[in-house]
C-alpha cells in the first residue's frame, strides 16, 4: 500500500503549495483521492502512471478538492483514453462536469460513470475480491465524506513442509488455505491451525478531510494502518477551526489516539503558518507516531 | 502597453508548459485574457498584482482557455476582494461558474458581472475615455472571439514655447489641444497645426486565438501595433490545422502581413514540437517582425 501526496495545502494553489490530491496504490488499483486545480500537473511531476487511474473519489465540492477534476477528465480524452472511469462524489458533481464538457463540445470518448453520494451513513461504494472502499461521513461546511480503504483478509498461509511431512492430500490445499481442516492420505484429520500460518494483517487507509473535530468517526476507522486527518490550524487557533469547521493538529491527534491507528499523517495546512513542524510537535504531545504530509511525499506500508 | 504571457501552449497543462492566459496592462487597466487551469499560480509566479484585474476576457469555452477561471474567482473571494469583477465570454460561462460556486456554497462577496457574448459580428464590449475593447469573431470548432484592444487618440500636443512667443491666450490652451485654432491676445487667428504636434499614434493589440486561417479578420485588425495569433501547427501539418480548425505559423504570418501589423507574436503551440524556433523561422519567410511567445515573457510597446 503506497500513498503519494500530490498536494496537502488548504485554500488557494500557489507555486510551491498545492491543494488537496493524493493517489493510493493498493492491490493493483491506483485510486485518486480529491482533485484540486493543478492535480494533473502534479501527477506528471511526480511521474505517476495516471492512465492507470480508474476510480476517483471526491470528498466535497470546495474548489481546493475539486476544481482540477474537469481538466483531468479532459486530458484523459486528449490522451486517447479508452478505459472506463468512475467518479464518486457528492450530488451535483455530474452536472458540474458534464455542463463544462458540453460547453466545450468536449464529451469524453471513454465511458465516464458518476456515483453521486447523498447518504449521511457510511456506505460501501467500491468492492472487489481484495478491497472495499467505504465512505466516512464527515462534518464540514458542506456535505463531505472521507474514504476508508480496507484490504480484505488474505487466505491462510499453508506450511507446505509440514503438510508434506504429514501426508496431507494435495487436493485439500486450496480448502486448507480457506481455513478448513486437512485430511491425510490415510484419512486422519489435522486441524487447520496445525499446518497454516495467519495471513498478513489486512492494511487499511482512512482519509479524513475536510472536517471539524468529529469523534463519531472513531469506531469506523478503529485500528486503521494509516490515517490522513486534516489539521488546518494549530490549537491556539481553535476558534477559527470551530468557525470554519476544520480541525487542529491536537484534535487530529486525539482522533488518531482514540482510534488506535498505526500512523497519523497531518495535512491541509492553512497558509498562515510558515513552519509545519509546529503541527507535528503539537500532535505528538497526544499521539507519537505522527508524520507530516508534503507535496510529493510518499508513504509505504 | 505591456503584454505578459502567462501561458502559450495548447491542450493539457504540463509542468513547464502552461495553456493560454495573458495579462495586458494598458492605460491604467490590467486586463486578463483567457484563464486556463493554473493561471492563478502563474499570476503569482510572475508577480502580477492580480488584485488589480477588473476585466477578464474569455475567448471560448475549451478547457485550455477557461478551466482556471472558477479557481481564480474563488481565490479572489478568499483574499477578501471587494472590487467589482467583469467577465466577458461566450454564452454559458455564467451558468458554468455559478453552478460550481453554488455547489461549494462559495458565492463571491464581491460583485461578479457576466457579459455573455453571442454575436457573430464585432462588437464593442468595453469602453472608457482611453480605450475600447472590441470582439474579433474567429472561426474555431466552437463559438470563439478574439479581442481587439485599441487606445483612443490622445490630445494634440501644444508647442508651449511657440504659443507663448505668438502671444496666444492661455485660456485657449485646452481647446487647442482638442484641435481648435488659436487666437492671440491681439485677436489674430493661428492655425492649430502651426502650434501643435501630432499626439502619439494610438497603440492597439489584437488577440486571435483559437482560430483556423480566417482572412476575414484582416480589415478589423489592420495596422495593429501588436498581433498575437495562434499557430498550433507548422505548415507541413496543415491537414491537422484544417481538421482541428487551428492555424499554422505560415498562416498566422500571412494574416500579419495582410493586416500590416507592427509585430506578430506566435503562440498556442502543439505539444508535438520540441523546437519552437521552427515556428518563428517558418513565419519569418512571410513576415519578418515575428517573435515567439513564451510563458513568463513580456512584450512592451
Amino acid at each position: 500500500m503506497k500513498l503519494t501526496i500530490l498536494g496537502c495545502h488548504s485554500a488557494t494553489p500557489r507555486w510551491d503549495a498545492n491543494p488537496t490530491s493524493q493517489v493510493l496504490e493498493v492491490k493493483g488499483h491506483l485510486f485518486l483521492i480529491d482533485c484540486a486545480e493543478g492535480t494533473q500537473v502534479q501527477l506528471r511531476r511526480f511521474k505517476v502512471k495516471f492512465s492507470r487511474i480508474k476510480h476517483i473519489f471526491i470528498s466535497h465540492l470546495h474548489g481546493d478538492h475539486f476544481f482540477g477534476l474537469v481538466g483531468l477528465i479532459s486530458t484523459f480524452r486528449l490522451l486517447g483514453r479508452e478505459a472506463d472511469m468512475h467518479v464518486y462524489g457528492p450530488k451535483g458533481i455530474k452536472e458540474a462536469i458534464l455542463l463544462q464538457l458540453k460547453l466545450g463540445k468536449s464529451y469524453t470518448n471513454y465511458n465516464l460513470y458518476f456515483h453521486e453520494l447523498v447518504s449521511d451513513a457510511p456506505q460501501v461504494i467500491f468492492e472487489d475480491d481484495k478491497i472495499t472502499v467505504t465512505t466516512i461521513p464527515l462534518s464540514h461546511r458542506i456535505y463531505t465524506n472521507g474514504f476508508f480503504f480496507k484490504e480484505k483478509p488474505g487466505e491462510r498461509i499453508l506450511d507446505i513442509e509440514k503438510a508434506r511431512a504429514l501426508n496431507v492430500e494435495m487436493s485439500y490445499y486450496r480448502k486448507i488455505k480457506q481455513g478448513l481442516d486437512a485430511i491425510t492420505k490415510d484419512g486422519k484429520k489435522i486441524s487447520n491451525k496445525e499446518i497454516t500460518f495467519d495471513p498478513p494483517v489486512p492494511k487499511s487507509y482512512a482519509y479524513c478531510s475536510d472536517t471539524e473535530y468529529y469523534p463519531q468517526i472513531v469506531p469506523q476507522i478503529k485500528d486503521a494502518t494509516l490515517l490522513y486527518h486534516e489539521s488546518t490550524f494549530l490549537h491556539d487557533n481553535q476558534d477559527l477551526a470551530v468557525k470554519t469547521k476544520h480541525s487542529t493538529a491536537k484534535e487530529a491527534a486525539q482522533i488518531a489516539k482514540d482510534a488506535n491507528v498505526g500512523t497519523l499523517i497531518l495535512g491541509h495546512y492553512s497558509g498562515r503558518y510558515g513552519n509545519y513542524e509546529l503541527f507535528k510537535a503539537e500532535a505528538q504531545t497526544i499521539f507519537k507516531t505522527t508524520v507530516l504530509a508534503a507535496d510529493g511525499k510518499a508513504f509505504e506500508v
